[in-house]
């Protein structure tokens, strides 16, 4: 049996050999969610020009300001920017509009009355130089960075690139996956069950894990137990994906035919086994143009975990994606540790009154139980150590 | 200018007044991300029979089980039950293989040595009846209750619908939403701006907001300012849409023509103006057949907020989804508080040695400055309050 190396190791060694899937221009449209690998710069000043925040009128203030005001036109948003030229007059305006020339003073229509031709100010109507203008440039000045390579694109960094012109956006591609799945006992969902057999189920929850963060090129195959069955699918897939996705690992048993046909096919076995719990057959392996092949154990809970652990952060680095914050949690109760195995914990986590977040271990029979895991949002990671860990001890928690 | 109300008012007014959309049944394949809407049982025990952990043999212990066992046949998994028969014979096993009748005892591949028609046991191997072996319904017990409704379907849930036949689920039915922009001041990403134009943002904001959620039925229209083509436009939509978000809100002003539209359509103001900064100007409306129209107020950050603590939380819970665990974090600093709105404070979040998450606020200098949003994670709910929070203050944190 291989050396067991440990879960930091195994993250490094994935970081170092996964591929990366290169980059393409998608329209701003097709952008949501991806990872951006451009930088982006202020088009134009933000504000562009000095700019109304009220509806109202706009005046030129002076301590002698007339109580009525002359309504000499208007300036609505999106006309271009009017002049006010004689003392006494106003013109009407919007929000969002320019501030006209020869005006420095908003006044919010609720603190004025129109009476023919005129506005009058209103007795609480104070107003000063300035106010409610939104100066040009007072948010941001042209060229300034707003954006850089690595950023997951959510609604604010959406709304800069639309709000900047950005209409085509350099974004990480999307790697081809495909989820396998191996063996003669497992049957499709709408299928009737035969005696000795169960329903797939892993590739289901390993594909919804890859979606929810923007993987949608992804294939699901199963391989029946036959060994050129194995050979001829695997080389298919390998030749056709940037990624595969084992459910069932690779083990030692006599109908296991994916190492032979990874082997066959010039995958190297970068490390098999990881001092974990669950999760410990775990293997990963580079294909000859830099595939990645991810073996994840095939129990349940295990495959989730190893999924979660290491399949969808290595595939979010490769696509450039700045590390995420490490989100840590405080136990509940005291646990017991693993002389030697990192344990994966599921659990249900909620803040306390201090803010702190609290997580609950919701046990499981087996890493073969998942009926257990909707109580939970994720794991929490548990370094290897003698005796108990006690309620408080402040561990990683990785979500589903 | 109507009496401002609290957020936990427009909360409970908005819920009050919101539509349900219903359900529909889709394929297992499309469920991933939706609510559901059903009850799931277990469609059998798990596991279903007792099963094989362990690629090896199986045996029938006793105390004087020989060291070399006689090879009678093999228990694949998928394979139907077989038979062992001879005292000190085995069968060669498969993890997830039936147990054979007549055995109770999985020896792993690694303690025994294949000689001829024989496995010979090695000096480490000391087993013990009931080893390695998973007990039909130790999992759970066919019939227990898995999943109920309201729960979004993640990796897990989608695991267990796969694992237990669910080949159509019946989910939340997805809105049919339009995002509306008005006003002759917004250009669109693409097009050349003009002077006293900016391009409209906040449509892109929260359509990526919503797509996040799943809600993927979403139409985006812009509306000039015109009092004809606003009135056909707004009764068109809400003919054929069951939400309307309004960017740009309704207001005070001469080119405002959306309130009238919207009474003419009969569409009933619930509320105006919330006691909160920013995104006080805030509507929200219900229309003759039940459309939920919610009217965001124009300004960038205010828009996002809005549509993040009102919009998102209503269109889920009106799917039927169970309302989420609330999130508290820590202050990193003093702030000041408004003595009579509630504050949105845009921050960024990290998990501190204890566990606690702790909220640095990122200031913005107006409610139009959306550049720094990219560095945040969403934004602390601060109560109205006299004079400085401090830090270290407990108080909820929304998500983008």
């Amino acid at each position: 049996m291989s050396e067991l190396i440990s879960v930091s190791q195994a993250e490094a060694l994935i970081a170092e050999h996964m591929p990366s899937f290169g980059s393409e221009r998608v329209r701003l449209d097709d952008a949501a969610g991806r990872v951006l690998r451009q930088s982006v710069h202020a088009e134009h000043d933000h504000p562009p020009f000095d700019r109304v925040m009220m509806d109202g009128i706009a005046t030129l203030w002076s301590e002698t300001l007339p109580q009525r005001l002359h309504v000499a036109g208007a300036q609505m948003a999106g006309m271009r920017r009017q002049s006010l030229s004689g003392e006494g007059d106003c013109l009407e305006v919007t929000t969002g509009a320019m501030l006209p020339h020869g005006s420095d003073c908003v006044i919010p229509v609720e603190q004025v009355r129109r009476d023919g031709d005129d506005y009058v100010l209103g007795d609480d109507c104070h107003p000063f130089a300035g106010q409610f203008i939104h100066r040009r440039g007072s948010d941001c000045v042209q060229g300034a960075r707003l954006l850089s390579p690595g950023m997951r694109l959510g609604p604010a960094e959406m709304a800069l690139l639309a709000a900047n012109g950005v209409a085509n956006v350099e974004v990480a591609s999307v790697p081809s996956v495909a989820i396998v799945s191996t063996g003669d006992e497992l049957v499709d969902v709408g299928a009737a069950l035969g005696e000795g057999q169960i329903r797939r189920s892993n590739d289901t929850a390993v594909r919804t894990a890859l979606r929810m963060d923007g993987f949608d090129r992804v294939a699901m195959e199963h391989i029946v137990d036959d060994e050129a069955a194995t050979r001829e699918r695997i080389a298919a897939l390998l030749e056709r994906h940037d990624v595969l996705l084992l459910s069932g690992g690779v083990s030692m048993g006599q109908r296991d035919y994916v190492p032979a046909a990874l082997a066959a096919q010039g995958v190297r076995k970068v490390f098999h086994r990881i001092a974990q719990k669950p999760g410990k057959p775990m293997w990963f392996g580079i294909g000859p143009r830099g595939q990645a092949v991810f073996a994840l154990p095939g129990n349940p809970v295990s495959a989730l975990v190893c999924a979660t652990r290491y399949a969808r952060p290595a595939l979010l680095a490769a696509q450039g994606m700045a590390a995420p914050v490490r989100e840590l949690v405080s136990l509940s109760e005291a646990v017991d540790a693993n002389p030697s195995l990192a344990s994966f914990l599921p659990a249900r986590v909620e803040s306390d009154a201090s803010g702190r977040l609290v997580a609950y271990p919701v046990p499981s029979r087996t890493s073969g139980d998942f009926s257990s895991l909707p109580r939970t949002q994720g794991f929490v990671q548990l370094p290897p150590g003698q005796g108990k860990a006690p309620a408080g001890t402040v561990a990683a928690f990785y979500r589903w």
